[in-house]
């Protein structure tokens, strides 16, 4: 049975994009009770200034909490270096860096162009080599930006490639702006592994915006995509590309992988309660997901039996 | 370029799903803005006895109406032989009968088992042939059933093989329970393929019940599907499965078919605004769909271009 790895990012991706600031307990209950369910990765939150996201302050005492939850992989986003060492300090076991493939999206969010990002990138390298933390460049919008357009695909390879010679170990290809569709994320992912090599780059990260979020997935699982991000409730998205909220809904995408006999550990049952924690913590916050409200199928403990 | 043919079914399922009755007049403004968009398919309604279904009791009145539209095909439900009699007295291109592979959901839907709806199939073969029309078989719960739970690969082979000899001259395969998931639709669709001849099975009608519509889809496109059923706006479902409503948005679908370079074509801008037409005529319906939220990709018509 093929081992897909669900990697929940809603408490970084899903909280960053919204006002609310959810209270510190009320995140460790989220990440306890979704490791309780089986989920192994959790991105805990972002080491960016406190100032700019207040809902991210407490990441380091979020990310000390999941530390001592036996078996998960805590990883955290970094902006840039200064956030890699602060993320190091914490206790990551993994780091993440956006790398805008839109020139003008990544000078808009992080107010640098593609040559300050690279450097940006080799420095945080170098702190997590240092550090003996896991690095992986996360390349955004490459699959189209809501200001540019069209990214085109030679332009990712070549920034991949250049990402991956400034220090990046992995990397995943993140449809920041909900742009994707499965025959582009086949080709991308295709020509991305041909030029870094195909174990470097085994995660998508999808958002769910026009509603082609696990049709993209299933393309992605198609070409050897083992990892995939989503958000409980499908909270989240990025707050600078306007219209693209919506990450893929853990709920949903485990139905769907366990469904089709794929192993991801979760347990859907507990992972469905895990929404409670959400709905309460942020009353104010819509929830998505299809599965919460049909259930799963009749059928569905022989369907992952099989 | 794959052509593929995005068939309309909410005149039909989406209709039949609601308490409100849709006033004529604007079920054929519909259809002829969905024409007009680039629709070639739609199943206007089903000729069902209108004391069961009184939003249906116009189909007569309304295949007269579409079969004016030029290059339209113009098909319709028939639950039995009488309705198949009054359906090519009305003159429609092409009749489908629904064939549940749950034989406990044939008896609770339509009062009759297995047997008895192949000889029902039979007849209204008879009919099909002897007037002219198009006639195909919906096999529908083949991907499981909210009172059966399970519904045995073999059976729905078993029973589309009777059918075909019965006389379907074409099947879909219906997820009327919203039940399907990806790796099941590759199997399913392998497996009658192979039974009823390749050429017999070109139809998908899939629910988006649990958010996996559009990933069934693709994995039907992979395994030679070449017609997929779908509602504006996701209206509709199965009155007769609890829970199971949702067709596949016809929205939604589209962008995905046009993005990854299939022709359908549809323009996806007039289709959207069609939807006007079913708010006002259905005030208190919900609209589903993501991209009519998000609106079409910055570099569409890039994408459809190329």
């Amino acid at each position: 049975m093929t081992r897909i790895l669900v990697s929940e990012v809603g408490p970084r991706d899903g909280l960053q994009s919204i006002k609310a600031v959810m209270p510190t307990e009320a995140k460790k209950a989220w990440i306890a009770a979704e490791a309780a369910a089986g989920v192994r990765e959790i991105e805990v939150g972002s080491f960016v200034p406190p100032s700019l996201l207040p809902q991210m302050a407490d990441t380091a005492e979020i990310v000390a909490f999941a530390r001592g939850i036996a078996g998960l992989n805590v990883v955290a986003l970094v902006p840039n270096a200064r956030g890699a060492a602060r993320a190091v300090e914490a206790g990551v076991h993994g780091i993440s860096i956006p790398f805008s493939m839109s020139e003008t999206h990544s000078q808009r969010n992080v107010r640098k162009d593609h040559p300050a990002m690279l450097a940006e990138i080799a420095e945080v390298a170098r702190i997590a080599r240092e550090g003996g933390v896991h690095f992986a460049v996360g390349l955004s919008t490459a699959f189209g930006c809501t200001i540019e357009g069209a990214v085109p695909e030679d332009q990712v390879v070549r920034l991949a490639v250049a990402a991956a010679e400034a220090g990046a170990q992995e990397f995943s290809l993140s449809d920041t702006t909900g742009y994707a569709d499965p025959a582009q994320v086949r080709r991308l992912v295709r020509k991305v592994k041909a030029a870094v090599g195909a174990d470097k780059l085994t995660t998508l990260h999808l958002h769910n915006t026009r509603g082609l979020g696990l049709a993209n997935a299933l393309a992605g699982l198609e070409e050897g995509i083992t990892t995939l991000d989503s958000s409980l409730g499908g909270l989240g998205g990025c707050p600078y590309a306007p219209g693209a909220s919506g990450n893929l809904v853990t709920e949903d995408l485990v139905l769907m992988l366990n469904s089709m006999g794929l192993e991801t550990g979760i347990d859907l049952e507990k992972l469905l309660a895990v929404r409670s924690i959400l709905a309460e913590a942020l009353p104010d916050e819509p929830l998505y997901g299809f599965t919460p409200d049909a259930g799963p199928m009749l059928d569905y403990a022989e369907r992952i039996a099989r």
